[in-house]
């Protein structure tokens, strides 16, 4: 076992089977060596888990924990385009976070905390990643939050 | 005429004339093998086509047709940057996608699949990309969609 | 001093000092030859300047200035990631604008041309940079504007 994903398992996760789509797009794309993650969602075996928004009927702990999925479903493409190796990463480089919420809701930041904790957790140094944190009035099948993602691997 | 030329043509589609941007920024530019594409509204003609959003006076068709105006555009910018040929294009890289939506609508992938397929449609293997699809509660000019790109060319 | 220092002191402009991430992230992140810029909000002496949105309490005029100091901190960044050296930028090439506003505000561009026009005074043809402006009902710690962005490094 390699040592993300033995330090993936020492942390008590374990990736979901990757997410297949809702439209036409695929989940990831590889220019070079940057592997773009399209936006994902807190889906848990294979059902959205955490729908509404911040500021109403979600609090920030909730959230954190659809953000925390987000990222488990990103890692799940990511293994699949690293070829199931993911020490193949050579560092987190984006996420962008974008987070349901009521217009009068401005902690988007430390919700997408939820999956950025989890990179570095993971990563370390390597997880330490730019981000963007915003609000947005609605996000597809009613999630609390959803996050895309770029990588970079190793040449 | 070439082979990506000549596709389009076959879907009866024709290259709207590339947009001049409406403020301080320019329509595309290069980075490497990468080709970054402004934002396009749905414009057709010089004159935004398609305003208003979704779940109030826009419907998901119309919503399709307003992303598929939106790809047009990109795609004759990203004809700019190519010199005049599609055939340089190596991969859709990544679409990011806002729909201007009520707070209660999430279809936004289906929306956005009007530029995605599209993109399949045009460029085959090679028109499948990372995407994100997102709700907004406004867009520029009130433009229903608004669509930037990511492209790789061939190296 | 180098060129890019000159102009931007010739503006009668000063860095900022780069503000510290409001979360599990870093400011920006180096892929190759490509800087990635987290999202940055309208700080200025480490408080939050401009907060509100466009379409209420906040003017256009407001907005650009808002839009102008999310630049700085960018700059500030950058400059960090650069080792205290602008001149090692060779190209802006995006920046994504998000707009807290109400509903029925459509002037993002103008926005955000408080953050694109102080990237070509200060960088000229090489400040010109493909772009988004949306809309979003609302930004971290209520603020006005935020910009994430990405440089070319000379290589």
């Amino acid at each position: 076992m390699s040592t993300i994903a033995n330090k993936i398992a020492s942390l008590g996760l374990t990736l979901p089977v990757p997410s297949v789509p809702v439209a036409a797009y695929v989940p990831y794309t590889i220019a070079g060596n940057l592997v773009f993650i399209s936006g994902q969602l807190p889906i848990e075996n294979g059902q959205i888990k955490i729908t509404g928004k911040l500021g109403a009927e979600i609090d920030i702990a909730t959230g954190q924990q659809a953000a925390k999925l987000c990222a488990l479903n990103i890692l799940a493409h990511l293994n699949t385009a690293c070829g199931g190796d993911l020490d193949k990463v050579a560092r987190c480089i984006k996420l962008g976070g974008f987070v349901a919420c009521t217009p009068d809701f401005s902690d988007q930041p430390q919700v997408i905390n939820g999956a950025s904790e989890l990179m570095q957790q993971i990563f370390g140094a390597e997880g330490q990643h730019a981000r963007f944190a915003v609000g947005t009035n609605v996000l597809p099948r009613n999630a609390a939050v959803e996050i895309e993602a770029v990588f970079a691997l190793k040449s």
